[in-house]
């Protein structure tokens, strides 16, 4: 694995065993998507960047910094998938953060997954989760680092041809992929679960809705879902996948999907959106 | 600061930045104190960690291994807490585990805190947290780095005269507080929170469980708490501390708190139990 990363914008390949990302998941992170030297949803991920910053109570990142770092990371890569990592940095042992805190960044370009054609085209396979999101406002909808229910639901299956599981909440509803945001039309109305108590506001997310200002934000059954006439999942790094299957119940990808696929295209990420 | 510390054996500082003890806080820890080269509740945490392995489907560590490791971390500290964690290692971008498991391994040896000798003997203050915990069964009793709770409860408050908060569910119900586990006297009965669905099976409430097997583990309103006679808080690392107040109740330290302290002596924790 070729990785290129700098660590507090130095080139580097480690960070201290003593930082509080590793001890307690305490940070965050954004996963972008960049083709050349371009990030067409670079300022919603600095965005949700900035909220998780708030709401964990970190210093705000610097995002021209970590532009000319992300640059830096990615140069010379056609297609490339950016993660950058924040957390509250190097930390006595407790829970309680130090009195001066001086955040570890961590800025790593990866080479984008495959995705075939096909997956673009006619849609992915997506398995039903057993495991249930637990309920947490204060930490929903940010991209922190403590991460295990989504260890736990990928490691749920193994088969190839199944690209995503779907996860629910303690209550049966609907909220996410794995790694995904998803989007069902019902009835005409385009519906995405809320994630105010589980999930994550994914940026590909927010610029679908962006995008559809009709769509609707909400609760979501395994009933509706299965119902709905288009079923697709919104991702950063792997953009509109129609879902082709949940559970036995077969989908087709419909015009709205193409549309957002072709936005997608129209955004620049145009080597990956097939259909 | 200054810490020992081995990662994989050897005297390092450092870990991956791919880690996937950052990336996702995709592992386990403990928290051991020692008294020189004696660690009078080792097996109790090994047993802890291993539980832990068997959960999140990590490879068994070496608790030979670990020992050796331990004291040569700790050599020369006439009182120390260790911490061990072990990760999944260096991964690949994403959730699904890589194929072949290499496990990081950091074990680290830092001064105990101090602990105000009237804390032993008077009590310490615990104040109600606001954050509740989130219900996550796959994930509860076990020790993995996922705390982002820990630290938001922790953050909560900065009075140094309060040291502790309690922390509850969703449903009001009693859990622990952010460091230690919670016991409570209530009508002649010991009765201390099941953590099957949060919150964290400590090894010290475990041994404070075996020692008085007349204890009951079950659920535990606010209510039940402020009538109970005797409230004290386990710890690996601080021992059993009495709590002198809860939300403005007052308690004082009984008979049975003290027999635990003596029982702490006697286990080989000599330095730091007053009372």
């Amino acid at each position: 694995m070729t990785v290129r990363m700098l660590v507090n914008g130095e080139p580097a390949e480690q960070i201290s065993a003593l930082d509080r990302g590793l001890a307690y998941g305490d940070g965050l992170f954004e996963s972008i998507r960049l083709v050349g030297a371009v990030a067409p949803l670079w300022s919603r991920h600095m965005q949700r960047l900035g909220e998780g910053c708030e709401r964990l109570r970190l210093p705000l990142p610097d995002a021209a910094q970590l532009w000319r770092e992300a640059l830096q990371a990615t140069h010379d890569m056609p297609q490339s998938v950016l993660r950058i990592t924040i957390t509250r940095g190097v930390g006595e042992r407790g829970y309680a953060a130090p009195a001066t805190v001086r955040p570890t960044r961590v800025v790593a370009a990866f080479a984008p997954p495959r995705i075939a054609e096909e997956a673009h085209e006619f849609g992915v396979r997506v398995r039903l989760c057993d495991i249930r999101l637990a309920e947490q406002p204060l930490l929903a909808g940010i991209k922190h680092l403590n991460r295990l229910e989504q260890v736990m639901a990928r490691a749920e299956w193994t088969d190839p041809a199944i690209a995503e599981g779907l996860l629910r909440d303690s209550h049966d509803r609907v909220i996410s992929a794995t790694m995904a945001n998803l989007f069902a039309l019902i009835d005409g109305v385009l519906l995405t679960p809320a994630v105010d108590r589980c999930g994550v506001a994914g940026v590909a997310r927010a610029e679908v809705l962006s995008t559809c200002p009709q769509a609707k934000v909400g609760e979501l059954s395994l009933d509706a879902l299965l119902s709905a006439t288009e079923v697709f999942l919104s991702s950063s790094v792997r953009g509109i996948l129609p879902v082709q299957s949940v559970a036995g119940r077969l989908y087709e990808p419909g015009a709205l999907t193409r549309q957002l696929q072709q936005h997608w295209r129209n955004l620049g990420f145009s080597m990956e959106q097939g259909g």
